[in-house]
């Protein structure tokens, strides 16, 4: 039993790598994970979950085909699964991430961008 | 399909009760909850889901039987099922929930502080 506090704005210095999130905490079969975002990503989507983004620091956008999302600072934002959305950021942005337990960061696709899964920080 | 973003620090405003968590949004079977706490809630535990605290502003405690954890701004925690609780706050604080829709605030316990459920703010 994890009986431990985690401090999200701290937790993002441990962070190296672009778009490769980290799990920080689980809640039943969904992960808790962390995550530093800088350019565009991937157009993607997430055939069988939604995917709940929260940002602690930054600005990023999540781009529909028809529309974009833009979340700063506190701004909470689910995306409904089987959406294609792109997420790009012009400067670093710090983002948790909730989604069950096993969800590919790439979604639906395999590229270089698609990170290694269930790794802790 | 809910393509709104939310404002965490903005919605505190529209809560008028403590101890008593709003829907702000859903992720599959799950719900995102904000409430505003102080003073002492009850002993009780959630028998059949854990449940996750994000302090937003503010300082709160979780007190277990044999501990307490102290959560401040930004700090995220997440209570084990069937685990014994009792949170507590001695000025306001604003907390983000997130826990299976349906879970009722003061779990395997009726009492004045059980809240009615899966009300949207």
């Amino acid at each position: 039993m994890v009986m431990e506090k985690i401090n999200l704005k701290n937790k993002f210095s441990d962070l190296l790598e672009y778009w490769s999130p980290r799990v920080i905490s689980e809640m039943n079969d969904y992960q808790i994970k962390i995550v530093k975002i800088k350019g565009d990503f991937i157009w993607h989507n997430h055939e069988n979950t939604d995917e709940l983004f929260y940002v602690i620091e930054g600005k990023m956008n999540i781009h529909f085909h028809d529309s974009t999302v833009v979340l700063e600072n506190g701004d909470l934002f689910v995306v409904p699964r089987g959406v294609d959305h792109m997420p790009s950021a012009e400067t670093e942005c710090h983002v948790m991430l909730i989604e069950p337990k096993g969800t590919k960061n790439t979604g639906n696709r395999d590229t270089d961008l698609t990170a290694e899964n269930d790794i802790w920080i």
